[in-house]
């Protein structure tokens, strides 16, 4: 890799972490790269194991896979991590978790850097010790980032509209989430969502999904909205007059507008929607746009997307695992990161 | 109204109940009939009050308004409730109830009828002292159907292909849903589901929807389908041999399908899919199918249909509102009937 030094400049980066090496995280990453809608003048630095990523395009090529990238070509952060025989799944998860610190670190050092992170095995890390829910729990702490966010957003190839839906509660049982909803949540995800628009706009306009069905229809179908949901939105925009606040609307009809947007240009339109449920947010976005959606993190210093899915380890190594949501990843890492106002302010 | 054994034939019906005469029902039925769309051979029967349709009538005509029809130009069964001058809503909802039996009354004596339901007020029903959550439940009552269903209906304009998506709970808030789902309940409405299917088709193909994010996850995100979820639907798929069903699948999935399907011609796919709870399947049904969608209630003797609206009590008597969605009810009843294995077969 080029000194560091020399890479001090606002020049727009990528930094991809490899993920697990046992799964299909160096496989997509080769194949991404070799897209044609992969952002040009912009530097790439993949952080991983280049000994493993040169067996995997050897393997790549033995299988007579075409449309992939020689990572002799690009510039590798290397880190090899001893290897042990007899615990593949502990090493493995010991790799990816330093190549993500590491990842991490670099990311920090630039201004207009992002950071794509691949696919880790959560069983792996905590095999290896490292014991984090996932790794957005550890970006979070490497960052001292208080207050983070699963955004997904995704850009319409029709309109070019942008749809951002952010969840306030995320991987929990559908049972919990009355029960972890408060207007501490609501509101620092509010934050969240209006902090991550003002790079875009100047006042948004946001949306508040109810969590029961018509939002409660005044109590008839839920008291949530009635008893504090309602105070807890009205108290959030009175400190935000900047920014329009909607909500919270039925969740059946919260997410029309934006299937309209997506296929036809509409009037303004909401610029982020949050959503109370995982299911809530994420079945209208893929619903509308399948393929193009990807996983955001608010709350972090910078941009860090992710493809929309694991390790694949039943299809590692066979050559034939979907790239494009890696794709999607690295672009929406460029252009939220490019049209965001942050760029160029270093 | 003609003599009703003139009736007694196979041509196709449509009984309309007007629903409460205060509201938008008279509005957007006269509207409605206007409409190219109205299947033509049908016999119209309208069950309200002809003086208050005439009535209507003259009101929409002096408002300017122009694309509907006269009701002395339909068969309506006539039915007067005296009017209690102070207490309007009361005498319009006992009216309303009583249209709504006797459309009943009619629908259930002819081969080949379907019914049509104007929105009525549950708050008014009461005040006369008729007791019911909605009309669902009395049409249940009155046609000692035990197993009633909410069945989401539309046809694609673009594929033909019909989306179908029953609710396994409706109204209820969301913390409720985990408690009120049980084997039994889901049974049932996979019979409903199942057997509204094989009108249609030999061997239906069914989905289940999951009731935590993906499915629960092998337990990690809800214990429900591990627990009871997966062994109710493993045996019902036992008792019923010639329906295949999928699931229970990721909600945030499940419903891909359906939007590609809705889109484009595609490979065989679903004939319908069974949704655990109100958002779960509203949310898609109307990012897919929005202005399509039907309300249809499956385990009566007939077709039942209503427009996806209330009484809209704000804007009656003005002239404006739409009427589309009391067409598509219309077509939808016609459709369903027409194709439906029970047309003719009496």
């Amino acid at each position: 890799m080029s000194n560091k030094n020399n890479l001090i400049d606002n020049k727009f980066r990528i930094i991809i972490s490899v993920g697990d090496d046992s799964g299909i995280g160096p496989e997509v990453i080769l194949k991404a790269l070799f897209s044609k809608e992969i952002p040009k003048n912009t530097d790439i630095v993949i952080v991983g194991s280049q000994t493993n990523l040169e067996k995997e395009y050897s393997n790549l090529k033995s299988l007579g896979v075409k449309n992939i990238v020689d990572p002799s070509d690009y510039q590798i952060y290397d880190i090899e991590i001893p290897f042990e025989i007899n615990n593949p799944k502990k090493s493995n998860g010991n790799a990816s978790f330093f190549y993500l610190k590491k990842a991490i670190e670099i990311v920090q050092k630039y201004p207009n850097a992002a950071l794509v992170t691949g696919p880790i095995c959560k069983k792996s890390w905590a095999l290896a010790g490292h014991n984090y829910s996932g790794q957005t729990e550890f970006l979070a702490e490497s960052c001292q980032a208080k207050n983070v966010g699963m955004l997904f957003t995704a850009k319409s190839p029709i309109t070019n509209w942008r749809f951002n839906t952010l969840l306030a509660t995320t991987h929990i049982p559908l049972h919990e989430v009355p029960k972890q909803l408060t207007t501490q949540v609501i509101h620092s995800k509010l934050d969240l969502l209006s902090e991550f628009c003002k790079n875009y706009v100047d006042e948004p306009l946001l949306k508040i999904a109810g969590l029961n069905p018509h939002a409660g229809e005044e109590g008839l179908l839920g008291s949530e909205e009635k008893n504090w949901i309602n105070d807890a939105v009205a108290s959030w925009s009175k400190k935000n007059k900047g920014v329009k606040l909607l909500g919270p609307i039925s969740p059946d009809t919260c997410w029309n507008s934006s299937a309209k947007a997506w296929r036809e240009k509409t009037s303004p339109i909401q610029d982020g929607i949050l959503a109370m449920y995982h299911d809530q947010g994420l079945i209208p976005i893929k619903v509308i746009a399948l393929n193009y959606s990807v996983n955001t993190t608010l709350g972090l210093p910078f941009i860090r997307t992710s493809p929309d899915h694991g390790t694949g380890f039943d299809i590692a190594g066979r050559g034939f695992a979907q790239s494009q949501s890696m794709v999607e990843a690295i672009k929406t890492a460029f252009d939220l990161t490019k049209d965001s106002r942050l760029f160029n302010a270093h």
